[in-house]
């Protein structure tokens, strides 16, 4: 289900006062993270995709060597959900 | 250093024969492709990445749950090397 306004205003502002942004053109959030080198942007990558399968919530994400640039969106839903709030927190966690 | 036209009709008309194509705007290898689920997708990129960390060549790549779409080129060399035909030939090996 589509985030509220009470919702976005709960879970997304922590968000985007942390790196994360809203898309332009679809209800989606957004980051890229930098790291020291492929290895490090690869390794995660890799814990990533371990909790993006647990969670089974996957991101959109392009890795050119040691950049990761990632979205968040719920196809289903057609917009943001609390699964995309909570795979942003997780990602920032594990970054 | 950039593929010659000899290497070009040597080593890429095979790969753009069998899924690869030129991109439009520069001097680039891409791909497309489709796997069975995001482990399946992940676990191909996984192999890659040990692959070009090795070669110490690198993929900019996009992942979308079961989707990987793949762009190559040479960046120093501005264009297309032997390091581009030799990581898709071992790319579609992987997959």
């Amino acid at each position: 289900m589509i985030l509220t306004e009470n919702q976005r205003n709960a879970l997304l502002r922590p968000l985007l006062g942390s790196g994360w942004t809203l898309a332009q053109d679809r209800d989606a959030l957004t980051r890229s993270y930098v790291f020291e080198d492929f290895v490090a942007a690869f390794g995660f990558m890799v814990r990533v995709a371990l909790a993006a399968e647990k969670m089974n919530h996957h991101p959109e994400w392009t890795n050119v060597y040691r950049t990761v640039h990632v979205t968040l969106t719920t196809h289903d839903a057609g917009g943001l959900t609390l699964k995309d709030a909570e795979l942003a927190r997780r990602m920032d966690a594990l970054a």
